[in-house]
């Protein structure tokens, strides 16, 4: 029932029926010719009813990695998963969906390999939830691609997932910055203050969001004139102090004479029909709206074309939310509901247990899968599908339009992009946050397992929303969480409507201190959060990983709360209440340990390898730099570029020989990619009781425009030699 | 505004104006003299209409213990709680208030104190959350008492209030013994069943539930013939093969003329009533029912003679389940809905966030406080009380009237008496599960805290819902927490309708087999637990400890996932997915290991104090047995009392000199209060590379069977002597 094509060494694609092009590959497929092919590699493969289930037998040791934003450990074992996009504010741990679709893994134990399924609509992944032994994937069509990566190697699959999907997307540099948001900062007023309160208390930002409310009555692509009487200004003022305004963007078109986005929309027919086809109406913020039918490239082009508004205020990066797409309700859903609220009022005497199938249906009002199956999408070639065999290709594609036309608009520009809802392919062009969590500390967990699993991926650029989004939060849960953000690619801090406000000056001083110290060691570690981000996507290797992606044996294989951050820094947040320390697993080589938030205090220490406890309190996280290699630190600033980089600080525990490829570029431009940016090679090798010191630089383009390195190198005993190299 | 009465040298009682007799305590306080007092020790009282609020400022090391069932951290610092008895399925992090309340907590650090409010209506404490350092206890009420409990030993303040509110409930025996239960096993052919297969697959059982549908149409204290046609017959018969039938009970009287129950109670006037005087109607599982007053002692008699129908048939235990009391509706709530989803039906087009509103409400249908406060308790002494003033004493005075009226019809039987909701005072009576929990790795971690909360407010005799009651659980989940339950003592695998089944049986071989060893080791540590349960209760020090309780530093303060089961066991079980062991800290002393599940296969293995990583696969869970301490087992049996236990096994490390004291007695009566109790004083000492063993009985009453002992005595360095005694 296959067909085969070998792409790779590694890589071979399994073909079944004729796939939708979902546009998550990049490599050219047309007209090659196919195999006929009757096994697939390592899975027995089951047909019933218009279902195929791969099964896979797994041994003790197996452990399974991947599935991008799922919930559940980072061994992805003891848990069924189900891909389809789906819009859930609750993220407890027997949730199967939440906003994306990555159904890329990767088996690793007696056997190791990677699969991926290129199929956008509901795949399951039961990975010894049902048989604690078993790995079941059921695809319910017969028309996908099935991708194996056939390697030993972890690293190597993820190299071969992204030699066949893309490399990952790359922000401007001052997406590495601090950013604030909240659902919502209702008003130009509130936005100007909250941007003075970060310059006033001195902590570094780069970035203000403005949520839905900025719109006039949920309209995209409008502003509220009366609470936003001047949004280009403030975009243009804040600029001046560093700080960049991102506004969010629904797909829903709210249902209203004379409002231009509905009327073209309407007029051109690029709104998704029903099984009439008349325009498809469900209920998101605005009440009624039409959704653009984004898989069709005609209408792509409108919507793009329309971020010219944000862009000709001086607008550098979007937020594209609800694209799962989300539905609050259909009429056809709530006359549902109303029925049996009917049969409910009739039966008041001896309702019972029907309350709750009342609740259910309530609950189950929004994202109902029978909504998603009536309407449908007239794609270029002026066929129609319906929406339920693409679903998870809506958000990808909104976005598309959005990176495709700033393309057209500025080709030269870099601009920060997030979607909610994804799909592969997506991280190619923008990348995505983890939707909506709680103010739980189980939920820093679930940031720190997602944060690796989404970097294998190639969504690099990710994060939580600190601090939760819903429910009230403790000053100490969002300082522990700002610490565990430092150290993730996209960091900020955003909280959703009637919750407790957790800007960093929201509770008492010795917090506000903290919190301070704690953004200001992420702006000491921008040059190598970018330089390694940067090297990351040119060598294809996840800029964020798990130990067992290092480090060998089974030990390793259990720890999910410490992650290496780029190539040289180990992270072990502190992710647990009240907690004045960690246990931490350094594995086969020396570490050279930091703990204090504040980075002028930092007190150095070496660790050999195995268990420890480390001791961190509330002003602490603990970091470790791995043996042999280094990290490069700047002095903090207000803003990413607010001033140049001329000292760099350069720190390592060098038992032997250690080399660091200091990579740094414009950060706004492509212009890397026509070879304009600065290198320091930083090769140190132990001689004696000293340090040899070598820097090679290397700056056609003259970006650097660093004049001195401060060294701080540590040996094994834990002395320290300092020098200072005037460059 | 307050007055003064010393009560011990530690205990104050500080009054304020005229509290309600809740019951919790058994001091008598009638015509004592209270003296004038104006100033409480600790704290700074405010008042703002009608609340008070007492305010204390922490200090950085100060840990805060109690509160008994209650979510977040052992510490209890970071978190609001609300004491208003609710029952509420999802246990998630952000949740105040859950079914029982128990204002009773430690504060342990700079200063050392307990407090405890009697006040059977809501009271929140907030510690630390809104201010990390402010302790705030709000009363909105000027009519209470407030205990403080002024030592510095955690242990004396909890004597003093066991003092105060009396010793905790005794089951039989047997209740120590694996139970099973299921909403719903729905015929006595499917109870049956599950007897038969316990024995057949050889796991010991003691108990079977049956769940709600076991009534006709769930009218309280009726039996549906048609799926029970015999279910006296069900109970003899089971008894036979030594499983115990208990029944769950609810106190919502379903609203139907000729049924027994409806009738006498609305002839006699034994309902709550509304504000016009008719019979308050609420909706529960039955649809429309009137709630009993149980706060009238007439009521309570006429309810728990009605037990009698389950006694006749020789059952021995029973659960008395939605007793906050749980509402899923009354008819003024259902109208609200109603109104708001007409507002939605007329809106359709333009109702967005509206829908929303209408979940809430749905949501907020069901033990909503309006409802709580629209009904009322006619008192002993003819005088009306609104609900919502004493709404925590509803479950309490349901389980009253089930005991003291099972004390009228058999003086000298012990029960396994079961109440969802509680109030200090139930702990005398009967005890608590923790409600319906969820099949969270996440609430292995809630079961582990809560556990040792409960214990310190006198609720020995507790556990939680093995498996998880909401949501399907995969075979390693049931297994981890099978392994954690074998060291609660109250061990029930429990799940809820429409969920995975979860009996040990349910899942492949393997686990089947894992999971009977882990059943036979609770079982071969019964002596040792019904030991140290009765001589907890003796010496009124919690059956299940925190590490921080026995052990001295800040550092013992941080682990909250280990603790003391009786005296000598140390408790650290596996609650994460997937893994393969756990860190683990051994304070002060040395420590004995043993990981194997299944006993026959135990290899005892020597720790130093410190913190170590311990292997523990899927088969095997960490247990210590403190140096100097021993334990005491026997063969494992089928239920509880199937054998005499003649032979005895002792282990323990004995680096010095070790004293045990064994209890035993008939299990089923209050015999043991007139000296009817055996013991053994086993005394062992280090001489030399040898052990001096010394064993004295006392055994007036022939309890004691035991003609042999088995001495597995081990060395610090690990060596071991084994040595048999006839006695």
């Amino acid at each position: 029932m296959f067909t085969k094509m070998q792409l790779t060494q590694y890589t071979t694609l399994y073909r079944s029926g004729k796939p939708f092009k979902t546009g998550a590959v990049i490599v050219d497929l047309e007209n090659k010719d196919f195999q006929q092919n009757d096994t697939i590699p390592y899975f027995q493969v089951e047909e019933e009813d218009g279902k195929i289930n791969f099964i896979y037998n797994m041994s003790k040791e197996d452990v399974v990695y991947g599935l991008g934003e799922t919930l559940g450990a980072l061994n992805k074992r003891g848990k069924i998963y189900r891909f389809y996009n789906t819009d859930d504010p609750e993220h407890t741990p027997d949730k199967m969906s939440l906003y994306g679709s990555h159904p890329f893994m990767i088996l690793d134990g007696k056997s190791t390999f990677g699969l991926f399924i290129d199929y956008p609509s509901e795949i399951i992944f039961d990975i010894g939830f049902t048989d604690k032994d078993i790995l079941k994937i059921t695809v319910p069509s017969k028309d996908f691609d099935l991708y194996i990566f056939d390697s030993d190697e972890k690293l190597s699959i993820i190299k071969e997932y992204f030699n066949l999907t893309g490399k990952p997307y790359i922000p401007p540099k001052w997406a590495f910055g601090f950013q604030q948001s909240r659902w919502s900062y209702f008003s130009e007023e509130e936005v100007r203050n909250v941007a003075k309160k970060f310059r006033e208390t001195g902590i570094p930002c780069d970035v203000i969001y403005t949520d839905i409310d900025y719109m006039d009555s949920y309209k995209v692509f409008t502003i509220n004139k009366e609470k936003f009487p001047n949004y280009e200004g403030m975009v243009k003022d804040l600029k001046e102090i560093g700080i960049k305004v991102i506004p969010i963007l629904d797909p829903g078109v709210k249902i209203e004479k004379g409002y231009e986005m509905y009327e073209e929309g309407k007029d051109k027919g690029f709104f998704c029909v029903d099984e009439n086809g008349n325009d498809f109406v469900a209920a998101v913020w605005p009440g009624a709206t039409h959704f653009p039918n984004f898989l069709n490239s005609e209408v792509r082009r409108w919507w793009g074309k329309k971020y010219k508004i944000f862009t000709d205020m001086g607008i550098k990066g979007f937020w594209n939310d609800m694209n799962e797409p989300s539905i609050f309700y259909t009429p056809k859903g709530l006359d549902n509901l109303l029925k049996i609220l009917k049969y409910l009022e009739e039966n008041k005497e001896n309702a019972g247990i029907e309350v709750f199938l009342a609740r259910e249906t309530l609950l189950n009002i929004a994202n109902n899968p029978e909504d998603y199956r009536s309407f449908f999408h007239k794609l270029d070639d002026g066929s129609l599908i319906n929406h339920e065999k693409v679903h998870n290709l809506y958000g990808f594609n909104m976005t598309k339009a959005t990176a495709d036309e700033l393309k057209e608009l500025n080709p030269n520009e870099r601009y920060l992009l997030l979607s909610r809802s994804s799909y592969p392919g997506l991280h190619r062009i923008a990348s995505i946050w983890m939707g909506d969590n709680k103010s739980w500390w189980e939920h820093m967990l679930v940031n720190i397992r997602m944060l690796q699993s989404l970097n294998m991926m190639g969504f690099f650029y990710t994060g939580a929303d600190i601090g939760g989004f819903g429910a009230d939060s403790s000053a100490e849960l969002v300082i522990r969480w700002m610490e565990l953000g430092a150290f993730t690619p996209f960091y900020r801090n955003h909280t959703a409507l009637n919750t407790r406000p957790q800007e960093p000056w929201q509770f008492d001083e010795e917090s506000l201190n903290i919190m301070r110290d704690i953004v200001r060691l992420r702006y000491a570690f921008i040059p190598y959060t970018y330089s390694e981000y940067m090297n990351s996507v040119k060598e294809s290797v996840p800029f964020v990983k798990p130990l067992s992606f290092v480090f060998e044996g089974d030990r390793v294989k259990d720890i999910e709360d410490q992650y290496m951050y780029g190539d040289s820094l180990m992270v072990a947040p502190v992710h647990e209440q009240n907690k004045k320390g960690r246990y931490v697993h350094l594995p086969d080589v020396k570490w050279l340990n930091w703990t204090a938030c504040k980075y002028e205090e930092r007190n150095m220490k070496v660790y050999e390898p195995g268990d420890y406890y480390i001791q961190a309190y509330l002003n602490e996280i603990p970091l470790f730099i791995k043996e042999n290699s280094l990290i490069v630190l700047s002095e903090p600033m207000n803003y990413v570029g607010e001033k140049d980089i001329t000292e760099l600080t350069v720190i390592g525990l060098v038992s032997d020989h250690a080399i660091y490829n200091y990579y740094d570029d414009d950060g706004i431009t492509y212009n890397f990619t026509n070879g304009e940016f600065g290198n320091l090679k930083i090769d140190i090798t132990k001689v004696g009781k000293d340090f040899k010191i070598d820097v090679k630089p290397y700056d056609p383009a003259n970006i650097l425009k660093i004049k001195k390195i401060h060294f701080e190198i540590y040996d094994s005993d834990g002395s320290v030699i300092k020098k200072d190299m005037i460059i």
